[in-house]
């Protein structure tokens, strides 16, 4: 093993990455050093290159970015048991303390401590990757690469869609990037009746339909409360995904939801919104649930069900696959709004 | 049964509320005929007397107000077999069609054609009122006329309280009007480890450590979040209930809520108000209830083992008694603020 | 409108049902009559006309017969005004007393006083039926006779069916009857990830495939629990519904669930059974859900949303279709174990 | 620290427990070493004394006994910081693998490959133990020695009586013995309406007063069926928490239970019994929840909760207290059954 890898970094506190040589990390005796072979791009990612206030109230350059990924353990810590030198594995990217409330009660995706990597610490869009054990989830050997990567992601979509049930029922799910995307996958596998994606983009709500949307509705062209109205009875959907953070996809799927309906709650505003409590929540009945990561490690075990069983299958959503020497083109393409997920390569793209 | 009756009506689209009398009504052949025994002010009738927007929106005057009562059945219609004359009810003020979707899977309190009494039709200031066989409640003939009174508003209480689990939870109210009040005795009853509560008036501060509060705190006079973070071991609390509608106080109780917590709101903002959902809801994982009225009749059988077993006693909470031909001063009294409930009675005020 | 119809009747007290003449009845002023259109057999009816010793003790001859069906409103007592002349409608066959603590906190399926069409008053098996206008269920215009007939008992295999989540699960279903067999359709359609079926007989093992078991296994050949460990990576399933009530199927059953799996048991064993609690139950962490009947109406709710969506196509079960007057043969059909779902029609069989 | 310390152990094949010295255990780097200061006996230890069945199926001698405790940390492995030595103590008796789906998804009480202390590894009968860190909880320090011990079979009972909802239910105990006098008292904090308790000891039924059960029916002189149904106006408890393990209390516990009741069952029948299905649980619409050890953590939480904030008191069920020496003394009186929880001390019993 050569003593330096190629790593995507945030060098500082201006916007862009860039590639570089950093040295390749040493696993404590809890850790696994793990070789990438798959990294995708989240849209936290971008926000971090574009260095927006988020970011800069956050991230702490240097730092290796990147938190989806698979690859292949090369070395474990002394006091590793649990997985094997070449195992297929992914990883959950919420590091947590383990000894909080939340932690010790089933809750470790709220963790009063979490360092989540390609974040508050070194990621993945590496060679290598240092890991806590206790973050490794092996895959099944057959999963392809790409779709391995995508597990992370994948599971906010999984946590989203099962927060609230959605057999025989209505459901809306605002805002069709990845998650979203996947959020409808999930909730069409689970038996929803008639799914609802609205977007502002027609490449997205292409693909919305391409996962399984029964209506793929553009807000610019449609009244989206009176489309769900009229094609429900009048009684609007049971459920509400909200994937987009926007406050008029908010304000719209309230006002879409029936009384006594559900939402979880994943797309994050940028700033507090006007929100109407009396009407969307109170009067109705409402039952919200707002959703963070995923759960360790039930939603994982949901993921593999999922692809495992066909039940889903996320490859219309991979668009593009790059090497990873191509970062910057790839960020460009993920920030134009015209892409699905994108995935990195270590060296050449894989047939 | 003499042909008029007093009755306490909203005569226009002006404020205030007159005595007068009226016609008593007749029972159709589902409806019962009651003579009324006591009846209590709620905020909902200040809002009519007050004639704000909300009542100007929805109120069509002349109407008889009022919705919270107890008395006696005197006639019943050809079709009711269920409850005899001379029964001692109290009764659901909301009125439903049986007949939407939330009515027919158990949900009445959401149903899309409720009429309230005192709101949507004639309600219950008066000497007699009728109602549906459907919404009436037989109460325990050793219960007090006020207590019988007061059930409905204490509905709303135990519907909220026993939205999320308090049983060992740390809980804060936020609110100590009349609701407030009440749901404070039902999660002491309830178990709740230890209950804060929030309000900006001494007198209702002091009616909640009467309720059973651990902590009555002033917002004017402490910092509420941080009362309570040093409070809850830097925790927060587990369950938030929003009795307030007050933007101020909501924002309040979330800020001092658990990652992971549970909320049920039923104080109602008069219009939408900036919320900040990232913080509050999705980075917390939290889980938010809108409650709307009791359910039916989950709530009143609540209600009867929480006022039956002793294990609630809402005498604290009545501070004033008149005769029905008081209701000015009541109403006054009642919007001074320096009040808990108020009871009328249609002649005197029994020992 | 004649006033003779043709009814299929239990005459005495012994086995076997005739065809006779009757009165056609008359609604009361909160009732219906119903001109019937389809009706189909269920095991009860069965039992019924064995005189079993159930029946004996239940059944109080002579009586109409049948309680699945569907039909058209032809005329409405003076107090209804809920459903239309001319509607298409079937009917909750479980007349419920509305006034039980069961009845009147959702739960009507376990209501203190109910009395089931067919067995305790007049049922369906006959030109005409009235019924409570509480029990009408409208359907869909284009639903065709034989499925709407189905309704009554889909119902049992939905209510079963969401007793707990399938989603993403390992499920096992024990006994391929006709409710077996709609089980598992609706586990199939709510994203069951292996459904695994067992029965004795390869008649509706061969059904169970059509409906979409994974594995249809028959304990005579197979050893289940083995089987089932083998393919769910020794975890066992995560879901047993037990659709048989025999006691090796129940044991079988058990044994395949893995800790913390989840039960619901709709299969009547005719006597109490050994059950191994301490293994079966409380080491293992389980949660048992007995179900019974439907709820009304969330449960049709749910069958409406699976018919007409066409997640769930029940006609592969429905092996058997005679003019009423064949009554006889068939139920020796039935009673021979090689048929599935039977609908009888009053007069030909459409087409 | 000698190297030697007392413990008592079960030394062979045959009925009994010995005192001997035995080394002091090392602990490994992730573990800890516990200085006993107090521990209390369990009716598992009983069977291991007198070597039934169970015990010798699961038992491997020589062993030293005892899963209760609480004790200061005296010495602690070289990867472990979570625990400051000093720090007073309790444990987790259940030493879980970590690994297994059950331990990944929040279920560490149904861990697969599960060790108990006591049982299947040395336990706590001793001056010292060690466990590893995973496994301890910190004491509030100013918790009495002897309640401090208890907590671990504090823990079933609380684990119990959370399973099902109780505030304003009326809840049936069956069986009172430590875990259901425990359980008494914690339904009692959380707001049960009507406490009914049976056994067969009246010594047992005046602890169960004392812990606040409403009626403490012995079954030889009660008809408790009877009782329950004259008690709740004929509907029966809406909760049955079952800790008997009896045939008779299983059955007698479901007769009185309301239709769609709720069970909780701890209580370990020796074998299979005869179960009425089809009444107890199908036909009643009854949910049943089999329940085993702790959750960890959440239980203890909920213990921490109860005890700190005074809503239980557990001090009445202490009947007995010895220096560790009499331990042979102690099983005697535990097993007269005229005993509540005993508790042993190292050394000479505390004022």
């Amino acid at each position: 093993m050569s003593e330096k890898m190629r790593a995507i970094i945030k060098p500082g506190q201006t916007p862009g990455f860039e590639m570089t040589l950093v040295d390749i990390p040493h696993p404590g005796p809890r850790d696994v050093l793990i070789q990438i072979k798959a990294m995708s791009i989240c849209g936290t990612d971008l926000h971090i290159y574009a260095w927006d206030p988020w970011a800069r109230e956050r991230i702490r350059p240097p730092i290796i970015v990147g938190h989806e990924f698979c690859g292949t353990v090369v070395e474990r810590g002394a006091d590793v048991t649990e997985v094997e030198v070449g195992a297929y594995v992914s990883a959950e990217s919420h590091i947590t303390c383990g000894q909080c409330r939340q932690c010790r009660t089933g809750r470790r995706h709220l963790c009063q401590n979490t360092q989540i990597i390609g974040v508050d610490r070194d990621g993945c869009f590496a060679e290598y990757v240092v890991l806590p054990v206790e973050n490794i989830w092996v895959n099944p050997p057959d999963m392809p690469l790409e779709i391995a990567s995508l597990q992370e992601n994948f599971g906010n979509a999984v946590h989203t869609a099962f927060a609230a049930e959605v057999a025989t029922k209505n459901v809306l799910i605002t805002g069709c990037g990845p998650v979203g995307l996947m959020a409808i996958s999930v909730v069409k596998a689970s038996g929803a009746r008639t799914i609802f994606a609205t977007d502002i983009s027609s490449y997205r709500l292409d693909l919305a339909r391409k996962m399984g949307a029964d209506y793929a509705l553009n807000v610019a062209e449609v009244d989206v409360v009176d489309f769900i109205m009229s094609h429900t009875n009048g009684e609007g959907v049971d459920v509400l995904m909200e994937m987009s953070g926007a406050a008029a996809a908010i304000d719209q799927g309230f006002r879409a939801l029936a009384d006594g309906g559900e939402v979880a709650m994943l797309g994050l505003p940028s700033a507090p919104i006007p929100f109407d409590l009396a009407n969307h929540v109170i009067f109705k009945g409402a039952t919200i649930h707002g959703i963070v990561g995923r759960r360790v490690w039930d939603t994982w075990y949901r993921i593999r069900s999922l692809l495992s069983s066909g039940a889903v299958d996320l490859s219309p959503i991979i668009t593009h696959r790059y090497p990873m020497e191509q970062f910057e083109e790839a960020i460009q393409v993920m920030r134009s709004g015209q892409s699905g997920k994108i995935v990195l390569f270590p060296d050449a793209v894989p047939d």
